[in-house]
């Protein structure tokens, strides 16, 4: 006989697996329990297709009534691209509904649990609340916050520099850790670099698994349109490719080059970072990878428009004030300026480590 | 009823409790058991005085004979400042000694089992050998290598900076990594740093520890004399100092003004790491804890004179290519020319984040 915890962990695992998969919408995890035994299992595959619920019930069939319902996110009260979950459960007739969190989207918090329990329905909610938050935390911070989840990431010997004087820098970290990285391109909306990146590194920015996955969209900051004239790799139609200018850009000889580009210009004389997120939240943009270079880091943090930081040290020593360190810009005048974040994870990726840390005043 | 391992912890646990304290001789532990039950402990506490074997076996007294002695170092066969230990577990009638690891001393190594297996003792050795090593690892690489054993201490952001660019640096790391770095002075025998350093945070370079703790002898590397004006925390007499000078510093009036500092002159127009390291050697240092700053810990890297790297990191961005990097001197032109290492320990302290990374050829 399994807890609750238990058959809540089994819809996490649904839930988790689906990341990257499902936006704009979140990810969700559905397991029904009838004596004690499983009868069906759902989650939400892609916006516009079922709910998690709808597939688990479906598979349930008769045993839905009088069942127990594990679902890791509130189910919906709105009539949206779906009739809502809720009411599925409630002509169900199911017994008892656990949730793991409620949705902090206005048009459905609490919403759901109120039709449950009208309808005489047991509820429980917070069961492995924590888990259930972390899975769609980049979907609950751009409904609260308004403004996609930013992670920086950065890859670093354990002295902090990503290349030496020259500009050399493959590799650094370890194929483990490069792979952990496409994992995380997966896992966002969007991956953005600076044009200093791809003039320098011409990298792809595609999500390269063995087994696969989703690629970002492109955003390459490019005040000037700078890169109209070179041959790089991200204008190619591996995935979707969106360059941010300033006004005075020449967009229009740009786009005639690279039509299959989409060029968001400005309405300022240089790019504002603040300025955009803000367009990238009317993109419905809920996650951005921020992979660098230096400067570009360093004007997400002089901002405060840093949600993460996922950094992988490599068991190197370049040495040298002068090799290229991983944060830009102008040093502070006082450590009491340094930004301070607190670690929330540590983990060995083959020879290197990967450190998760947050803003302090979020942890 | 505990297996050998388990014995063999219990002397291993006896020996960890004094590293730090027997310099120039190694931290041993020892353990008699009867029967399946204690009947002698022992440790070596100081130099001169007797060793762990005597202890256990002393307390003992009649029920060693036929009894095991566990002993985490091979028992010592020769006539030093106390008689072989191999031979008084002989004379004790012991009949069977578990070893944790052989000393690799040419004096000594083999010796001590030699002498108990012509005994018709049983000896078994290995056990929990890795712990064994550890334990002593300053201790057999000053034998093994001819050299002291070398730690580099950095405290630093998670962008690899150790200060502004005003050099303010109070402080990176919290007070949990901070009494860390105080054990690790209890374990070493010497503490180094450059001039600069003294200069520029005058440290005490002290282990203030809340139970107290053995002093290092404080290094400092000083070419031309320049601290001699200076009214630094050094020059008291909390610790032995010794300076390190090139042959053209005026030795003699800073021993007019400092007596109780030992100069160390080097014959060179330089201060070259190896031969500081080849004079510490004659001086029986077994090893130093080098807290920088960045350019000792650049010399120490470019000679290859590096045994360990103890690396705490705070969870703090500052920004700017031109904070203070940890690693001074200039980048090298390729990623291939940087040094190699391997992470050995993961550790959280408080806020931070301790790593331990050895060269990559020792590991």
């Amino acid at each position: 006989m399994k807890s609750s915890e238990e058959w809540m962990e089994l819809a996490l695992h649904l839930a988790e697996s689906t990341i990257g998969q499902t936006s704009p919408n979140p990810s969700v995890g559905a397991v029904v329990v009838k004596d004690g035994e499983l009868v069906g299992v759902g989650t939400h595959l892609k916006a516009g297709e079922a709910h998690a619920e709808v597939h688990a019930i479906a598979q349930a069939g008769e045993k839905a009534e009088g069942a127990d319902v594990y679902v890791t996110l509130e189910p919906c009260a709105h009539y949206g691209k779906t009739p809502p979950c809720a009411e599925l459960l409630v002509q169900s007739k199911v017994k008892k509904v656990f949730i793991g969190c409620l949705d902090p989207n206005p048009k459905v918090a609490g919403k759901g649990v109120a039709i449950l329990e009208e309808a005489d329905i047991e509820v429980e909610t917070g069961v492995c609340e924590q888990q259930a938050l972390r899975i769609n935390q980049h979907f609950f911070h751009f409904h609260q916050k308004k403004r996609p989840f930013v992670t920086l990431k950065a890859a670093m010997t354990l002295d902090g520099k990503t290349a030496t004087v020259t500009g050399d820098s493959k590799w650094i970290t370890s194929e483990q850790a490069r792979e952990d990285v496409h994992k995380q391109r997966h896992q966002h909306d969007a991956i953005l670099v600076g044009k200093n990146t791809v003039k320098h590194d011409n990298p792809k920015l595609t999500t390269r698994l063995p087994e696969g996955g989703k690629n970002p969209i492109r955003i390459i900051l490019d005040t000037h349109l700078s890169l109209a004239d070179g041959d790089y790799h991200i204008f190619n139609q591996d995935a979707s490719t969106w360059i941010v200018c300033a006004e005075h850009a020449d967009r229009a000889a740009f786009q005639k080059q690279y039509p299959h580009v989409r060029v968001l210009s400005l309405p300022l004389e240089s790019i504002d970072i603040a300025e955009v997120l803000f367009m990238l939240n009317e993109e419905k943009i809920q996650s951005i990878y921020v992979e660098g270079g230096a400067s570009i880091h360093q004007s997400f943090l002089q901002k405060k428009l840093v949600d993460a930081c996922h950094w992988y040290i490599a068991p190197k020593l370049i040495g040298g004030q002068n090799a290229q360190s991983v944060i830009g810009g102008q040093s502070p005048e006082w450590m009491s300026e340094a930004h301070d974040l607190t670690f929330v994870s540590v983990e060995q990726l083959g020879p290197d480590i990967k450190l998760i840390a947050i803003p302090k005043e979020e942890a």
